[in-house]
Order: structure tokens, then sequence, then C-alpha cells
């Protein structure tokens, strides 16, 4: 009984990404990882967590253990709407969909507006993790090329008049993996295209909170409010991966059609996991939370440059983001950052090959590089492990 | 910006329950509601599952907060393939993937196997919340016929062999909402049709362990061990819904694949509640924990067989489930389960039309009640109610 000849014809666009099984798998050794994008568990607010979930299932047990509502737990929906508010998207409650992670959010608007023959935009090189989703639909990727300031957005425009093009996937804020941030002065040029052209946008604002540098980044929606756009949003960086909560936030009627393909899909975001967030935010942690992960992360990406300088300097190029997890080692064109990786796994340490996040193949003398997970004694002695299998 | 015309064609078959709707507003109003499928949460195992969050987040926080595997927490499925094993059904680690309830394994497997043409044969009535998962593939439903011992295999198996035939839904055991177990002699021919025929069988066995019968059902795939089929089982019923814990498990190579879709859909089922549900498992709580439930839900059957027959005998037939949490009340044919139910919402009682579980139409004179969620005393009043909605 051969099952293989049985699929679907979309089955022949999922695929996974061999390189990371291959990453996967030295793992299980130890190793130096600078592949992964793990938060640090060091930055975990474990004692607010394990309080919280021990006071809902005191004082909540019975709906926090039970089926619940397939938009989402309607506190923590009027939290998020408040939030955004807050930071210039006015936003209402019913324009709020909870997912169960971003990648969620991403795959049920995908499934939403992409089909075969489908057109997508998205920055070049973008988020790893998105790409199979949107190959999974089958769709036609065109990559937007991307500087220090972002995309451009006259480019994004002119793109979004081409036939077929059906979303635009974009992350304005302490981009995964270049590091980049949207400059102000084209947030509005780009919504204003959008409106133009009726092409919906998808921006991810996962790594949005995430600054170590002065200013606040505000969400990418607050630049044009009367534009709509789709916002989505997550609590795995700022709480933890694991409650696999996460937001989708939009206009009012799009928000409630996701969400009945939301319900269909799995019937709702876990209902106690919503509500351990949610204790959790209204106890008030989130402010001094984010602070520490800032300081955190603040020192370990200042550890890790100075590691680049020592090991790298005046030989290859890198990116100082101003917020995120990662960061883009540039080497000399002539390496291959795919070639390049076996070797490195040798020699205990792991980093994603960057021509994995360049839809357009570019980006082969690129590594993409995770500063918040190890420890600064490992980032030391990995960037050093680094610089001997590219420079032996 | 209409975004309306920007969805993908899929999205004209992505449909919300109307009547649902209508049941899930007026249940804001305080009714006695028999039509939501809600484990009562006086059967919540609340203590087992505090302790056992309170030690994941004592002694397993790092990962228990962190991303995780894709294909779910490696301990727990071994406990799957070693009960699923025990039972009959002899399985390895590796044809075990972990989903985000049973609604996800179904939508994965519909998303594996079906698309628009594809022909899709299903019990006629079956799940509910399973409908709206194959309509949104575009496929066309063959429905099959069931008596008191479920469907009939040969009339399935000639059904396997129409063209365009990709996938049989069934639920084998405690069916919902017939409440019907497929008879011993009727499995191992049903399964081999689909050996010869090739066509893939998906069983949902949400409510194999709620039994209140002597005899202990065997998953359906024990009736054949050599003949692969697929099998969705759940942690919903006997632990908690909102753990959100459930599993898939079939031919590892199938298993594998679904596992790079599961993983582009959501990265993976929550890692901190797969500990819990495992914790609680591994301390050898379930055996106590099905015990409890089988004797709550069998005395509610019991309440509201012998309210049915106070208010209904000899007017009206039903189904006496020897398991699940529903059970058939069938009116002359002349009443309208969906014509009465605004009458019946009126009155303060909730039920689900039994039509809407008809992928042939039929139905129309029938209700499905579940008798698990209200307590004795509503259900006493609730019959009392509907009776009086039936026969005023």
């Amino acid at each position: 009984m051969d099952w293989e000849e049985r699929y679907a014809d979309r089955m022949g666009w999922v695929r996974s990404l061999e390189i990371m099984d291959l990453i996967r798998l030295m793992s299980q050794r130890p190793l130096i990882n600078f592949a992964a994008g793990l938060p640090d568990p060091a930055g975990f607010p474990v004692e607010a967590l394990k309080d919280a979930a021990d006071e809902v299932l005191t004082d909540d047990w019975r709906s926090a253990l039970q089926y619940s509502e397939p938009e989402g737990y309607r506190p923590l929906r009027d939290w998020v709407a408040a939030d955004l508010t807050r930071r210039g998207v006015p936003t209402s409650t019913d324009q709020v969909l909870i997912v169960s992670g971003s990648q969620q959010g991403i795959d049920l608007v995908a499934r939403a507006f992409l089909q075969p023959g489908s057109v997508l935009l998205t920055e070049d090189p973008t988020y790893l993790s998105a790409l199979p989703i949107f190959r999974s639909f089958g769709v036609e990727m065109s990559p937007l090329a991307m500087d220090d300031g972002g995309l451009d957005p006259d480019a994004a425009g002119a793109a979004m008049r081409q036939p077929g093009v059906k979303l635009l996937y974009t992350m304005a804020n302490h981009h995964n993996p270049s590091g980049t941030t949207l400059s102000d002065d084209r947030r509005r040029p780009l919504l204003e295209h959008a409106a133009e052209t009726g092409v919906p946008i998808l921006v991810d604002e996962a790594y949005l909170d995430l600054r170590y540098e002065p200013g606040e980044p505000a969400p990418l929606a607050a630049a044009a409010p009367e534009i709509p756009i789709l916002t989505v949003g997550t609590f795995s960086k700022t709480v933890a991966p694991a409650m696999r909560v996460a937001w989708l936030a939009g206009p009012a009627p799009v928000i409630e059609r996701i969400g009945i393909l939301k319900q269909l899909t799995d019937l709702h975001a876990n209902p106690f996991t919503q509500r351990v967030v949610h204790r959790f935010l209204s106890a008030g942690h989130l402010p001094a939370q984010v602070d520490r992960l800032r300081s955190l992360y603040r020192g370990k990406r200042d550890v890790f440059l100075r590691a680049l300088e020592r090991n790298f300097g005046g030989r290859a190029t890198w990116s100082r983001p101003a917020g995120g997890m990662f960061l883009m080692l540039r080497l000399p064109p002539e390496q291959s950052g795919t070639a390049l990786l076996e070797k490195a796994l040798e020699h205990g340490v792991a980093y994603v090959p960057g021509s994995l996040f360049y839809p357009s193949g570019d980006g082969e003398n690129t590594m993409r590089l995770c500063f918040v997970s190890a420890s600064a004694a490992d980032i030391d002695e990995g960037v050093a492990r680094l610089a001997q299998v590219v420079w032996s």
C-alpha cells in the first residue's frame, strides 16, 4: 500500500529543510549552537509563570481546563487590543485573534490568501520558517532587496502592481535574519502603496520589543493607522515560546474570516496557557521582563560583536542589529556558508547558512548567527571556532 | 480596500456553522446546554494537573518553556506507542506525532490527502466539526449509511472502489453523534477493503476510553495490525480539553511527512502542556481517572435515558450509547430538529439539530444531546423542557 502516491498535489510543495535536519541531528551532541533561534532560558520568567499557572488552576480551573472560544480568551484579546492602541494602532477586541504561535498566524494568512499561481512579495532575506509555509501553497516568490533601512517602499509598490500579487510579508522591526528596522520615512509610503493597490500586507512583529538601542520602535501599522494591514505578534520572545500564545490583528471582517479558518484548523489556542499569559500580563510583569531581556540580550550582542571584531575584523563584515536575536556575517564572496557548515559542525559550532533565508538564492557567503542563546564564554569560544573553520 | 475579493478560492469553502453561532450567542444567557460537547468539569483531575504543572515548572522548566521537537515530546510519544502496542496495535515511537487536539490531526490528514475533486467517504452521520475541515478542501462527500453495528464494511468497500476516493474517515468506537460502536465482525473486512483498494482510513478514537458497559473496545487498527491505517486519539476527553494534546499514529513515512506539514503549520504542539500530560500519565493517574469518568458519565447517561423515557416514551426513539458523550433523539418524521431549535433556546434548553451531522442531508427529525455536561437535576429539567417544546 503506497500512500506516497495518494497525497494531494500540494504535498509536492511540502518540504523540510534538509540542512535544518542536519543541524538538528548534529545538535544531539554537545556543540555551541548559534543556529537555533532559542531564547536564553535565563530570561524565562519562570517564577512568575509558576505563580500564574498555580493561580489559574486554583481559581479559574473550570474554564482553564475546558474547551474555549475560537477567537481566544477575551481578556487577553482585550489586552492585545489595548496594547496596540497604546502603541498608535487603534484596535478593538474584535480585531484580534489569538493564535498558537506566530508561525500559525502566518500559515493561516497564507491559507486565506495564497494558492498556486499567487505571487508573494517578501524581503530578501526573510524569515526562514515562513518560506516553507509560502512554498506549501504553490506560490511564486518575488523577493524585494533590502538595505540598512529595510526594503525600498517604491520598489515594493512597483512590485505590488505586478499581476498575481496576493500578499506582501514583511518584518519591519528587528528583522530576522538581517537585523534591520524599516526607516520611519519608508513606512507610510509602503502602506500607501498597499492602500492604492489593495495588496494585503502581513507584518511580522515578533521582535518588536527586543530593542537594545535608544528609541521604541512602533508597529508598522502605526505609520498609517487608517490603512488596514494584518499584524502578527507573539509572546514567545517576551514571555516564553512554549506558551504558544500569539495574535493576529487586522480589519475585523478579515479577522473574523480567518478566525473561522483557525477554528476548523485546531478549534482554538490553548485555553490554559492563554490564561497563564494573561495573568502574567495583568499582574504587570511585562515591562520589567522586557527590561530584563533587553539588558541580557544587549550584553550578549555586545560580546558577540567584540568576538567577531577579534576573529573576523578586516576580513569579513557583519550586521550590528539594534534589536532582535540575530546577526548576519558576510564572508568574502569566494566563501560559502553552505559548504562550510559540515566542517563547522565537526568543530562543534552550528549556524544557519544565510542563503536559506534568501528566496532569490543570494547570500551564499553569509551565515546567520543567533546571539542570544549561548553564554558569553560560549560565544567567545564559538566565534573563535567559526574563524578557525573559515580561515584555516 | 476590499479584501473579500482577495481571498484564495478555498475561502469560498470555509464556512462557519450558523446554527452553532446561534447556539453560542444564546448560551451567553443561562440555559441548560445539551448542545456543546463539553466534558463535565467535575471530572477534571485538577489537583493532579496542578501538581504536574508545578513539577514541570520546578525541575524541567528550561525545556518546558522553550521551543521543542516538531514531532512532539519524545517521552509522550513513547507512552502513546506503548499504549497502542498494549491495545493490540504494535507501534513504534516514530509512528506517533503529537498534535494540538484531534481537530488538528484531522485537518492535517485532510491537508495531506484531499483537494478539489477528491471524494471523501464518511459515516452518515459523522462528527460535526470534521465536516467544515473536509468542506474547506473542496471535496465531494460520499456518506455511508450506519446501523446499530456501525457502517457496513462491504458497502464501504464498494464505495472505496469509486473513482476519486482519497480517504475514509470513521469513528469506530462510541461514535459521535450516533453512539454506535463498529461490530467486531465488521472490523477486519473494513480494513481488508482498505488494503485492497489502497484508500487510507483515518479512524477517530476520541471516545475510545469512555465506555459505560462491560468490555474494553479495541482501537480499530487492532483488528488487522498488519494493515496500515491512520489513528487519531486525544487526551482531551480523559485528561482535559485545554491541554490541547492529542496524537496521530500510522505508517512511519506518512507520520514523518505529516510531521513536516505540522511543523510548518504551527512548529509543534505545546511543549509545556505535553509535559504536564506526560507527568500525569507517568504518575499512573490515568486508570483511576478513566474509572472516575466512566462512573460519572454512566450515571448521567442513565439519568438522561430515564428522563427521555418519562418525557418521550412511546412517542420518539433514541440511541442507548455504550460509550461516548452523546445520544441521538429521533422524533416522528414530521418534526424538525432545525425548526424547533429557536423555540428550545427560548425555553432555555440547547441541543444541536441532528441534520447538521448528516452529509447526506438526512436526520431532519433528530437532535443530538450531550449527556455528560449538565447536572442530574438539569438533565431532568432540560429533557422536560425539550418535551414541552416538541409536544406543545
